[in-house]
């Protein structure tokens, strides 16, 4: 498995590696104590990204979606963790709803509902699958290529539970980001669980606000096991409200991609990194990858602006908050391809991964975009069997302990920003 | 996988199996409550025996040895109940100390020692070995034929805590049952878990205790998934104080034999059964197999003591309590080897199991003795993964639920079983 990594063989990567694989009970002792206080979100997808000399998390998603990419000996884990997270939250659960993205766009996305259903199942769940999209009127069975089947049908709302036709969940999954807004269907449930919570959804949540939560959770972790967080973390901007329409606004996107242009070239220097930096400007509250931009030099992003708006969508989603972040290499290649690992969670466990892959694609550049070709790679057995005395990068084993370390750390920020963006917080105060 | 199970084909088992498959997600959930209210043992091992006709569990072992048993697949699943456990008893947990068996009796064992070494230390935890033998004078490094190596060191007391050289641990893992009875070093510890309790080890338990319990948890059990609580569990009678060397004793034994015997047959007969019923005779108060006596016709349990006598040592280890237990045939087979299930599970969860298999040894006898061959069969991403369509007696998978269902089934009275022996039981009262 380990001679397509080509990071294998680069060093600062390698000296982070070991220092995780060290301090592996401190580490693991650090992160029981976080969640006797703090609640993990029910499931985490986390995208990381490895430069060889940095390893950092770029995107966590509190909806994961491409649980088909797991394989087949990374299941009974997630079905154990889907036991300990429905034992917490509700041990009396008999039925769970899965409620899934309003537009079922491709059987990839269908197989991802099965995995689920699957996972939850063998937990120990009655699992049915209830759309609240206006377009889904009836149930419809689909079938999917491996010969399974999946029924979707439309979520009936009564007296303030939500459910479908003959079945009253008590937990509702969503699997849905909710992208366009949170609707009035799902708001004020009587007496259901639903996971994650609204404020969960992008109509809530800030990148910003992730990634400046991630900053305290990487400096402590870097205290905790001695390195200099800047190695697992990307320096942001926020950068708040910007109408591009106006020159003024392009002025101060620009000062502000300047600015953190400098600080990244300052880490440079420092480690002696003799790559090009470059900055990612993304809309603050929005999940969705469409409209990335990545800037190299200050001096092209009018035309990159330019060219985004002659492409007839507006930048940015149309979004006018937005935020810079440190471009982050990804130096793993799959064969020629580009590749970024992708960590899954359940509960607080790491229950697996794949490598997401995409042959067209520069190191720079946002992998997350249609036409992207995922690879599921097994790292099931290896994210929780480090191999303690193999040199670092030797080992694909130990390279996923690391990948599932930083994953927990993102979904521990994510934990700190539910609790910080939970509306009913003060009634547990 | 499945050609070697000669049950595949036969009948009974298989509508179990397919009762079981069905009620699933019920099953699960009634651990899911009962878990909420009881403290599942640390780890726990159960010997099961498919019958065909029945499927039950023969002994349940609190301090179960042969980690080193479970394929590498498995590991992930302990780890993570390893995590589960760790953090519900201790979670500011740091050191773990196992305390071996006094007689390191060979590689298998060391190799057990070196599993579990490595479970606990990927959860997290510095993990030692201390002995309690008096033999273990100064630390010594064994080498094992896979190229590990293992040093076991003596258990230091200061200050009513137990450690060794340099490591003062938080909680202590007994791998001893104790058999020759608890030492005076392992009691009144000091702000220290000692897992599995005291109180789990043959000084206390009874074998008539923990089959009562069963009784009571395959009634429940029964009546919840709608089968015959006779198909789960052996009939037994508990002996009480025999002294085998009066005539009066013999006697009392040969009218508990008849009597046991006579409902065992009666169940045969219910149940169109042709097989011969026998009845097992052991010491109630011991996990060893030695001296286990099958008894196939009441008129021969007299020359079958006076040859047990004859062969030097006292029948049941000396043991004046019995209990009778209903024989269970195993009708597994490997090859041509007699094979026996033994399901593993750390804390709550089934984390996998393997076949014992015996080539010389007949279906109704004790597989658990000297000379028995040990075949690791890997059903851990099974257990948690049954398949749902796939006819009864088919599939490894389900088989290997079933089997996981019945272990937990042992599992939980064993914990039902703990709550009643607590020394301390009313101080939480």
């Amino acid at each position: 498995m380990v001679p397509h990594l080509v990071t294998a063989l680069t060093g600062p990567i390698n000296e982070l590696e070991q220092r995780l694989l060290d301090s592996m009970p401190a580490i693991e002792r650090w992160f029981r104590l976080e969640w006797m206080e703090h609640t993990p979100p029910f499931y985490t997808s986390v995208d990381v990204r490895n430069a060889g000399f940095k390893l950092a998390p770029v995107d966590t998603d509190l909806y994961p979606t491409g649980w088909n990419n797991l394989t087949q000996p990374m299941l009974p884990l997630a079905v154990q963790a889907a036991m300990a997270a429905i034992e917490k939250i509700c041990p009396e659960a008999r039925n769970l709803l899965i409620v899934p993205d309003n537009n079922i766009r491709n059987t990839f996305y269908l197989s991802n509902l099965a995995q689920l259903r699957r996972i939850f199942h063998m937990a120990g769940l009655n699992v049915r699958i209830g759309s609240i999209s206006p377009d889904v009127k009836k149930a419809a069975t689909i079938d999917l290529p491996d010969g399974e089947s999946i029924t979707i049908e439309p979520v009936i709302r009564v007296k303030g539970r939500i459910g479908v036709k003959d079945f009253d969940p008590c937990t509702i999954l969503l699997n849905n980001s909710l992208s366009s807004g949170v609707p009035g269907i799902l708001e004020d449930l009587h007496e259901q669980y639903l996971l994650p919570p609204l404020h969960g959804s992008w109509s809530t949540r800030r990148k910003s606000n992730h990634f400046k939560i991630y900053d305290e959770v990487a400096k402590r972790f870097g205290k905790l096991v001695g390195v200099d967080s800047w190695l697992i973390n990307p320096i942001f901007e926020k950068c708040g409200q910007v109408d591009l329409g106006t020159a003024q606004g392009v002025q101060m996107l620009t000062a502000s991609v300047e600015t953190l242009m400098a600080r990244v070239k300052k880490k440079y220097k420092e480690y002696g990194i003799k790559e090009k930096p470059f900055v990612v400007v993304k809309a603050d509250n929005s999940g969705s990858s469409s409209g990335f931009i990545t800037v190299r030099e200050v001096k092209d992003l009018g035309a990159l602006l330019a060219r985004a708006q002659g492409s007839g969508s507006a930048p940015f989603g149309g979004a006018h908050e937005l935020i810079l972040q440190e471009g982050v290499l990804t130096y793993e290649r799959m064969n020629d391809a580009v590749a970024e690992p992708v960590v899954y969670m359940m509960d607080r466990y790491v229950v697996g991964g794949f490598y997401r892959i995409h042959a067209e694609r520069a190191i720079d550049e946002d992998l997350s975009a249609p036409g992207s070709a995922y690879v599921p790679l097994a790292f099931a057995d290896s994210m929780h069997m480090p191999q303690p005395g193999v040199r670092p990068g030797a080992s694909a084993p130990n390279r996923f302990y690391m990948y599932g370390v930083i994953g927990r750390l993102a979904m521990l920020a994510a934990s700190y920003e539910l609790e910080s963006t939970d509306p009913q917080a003060e009634l547990y105060d």
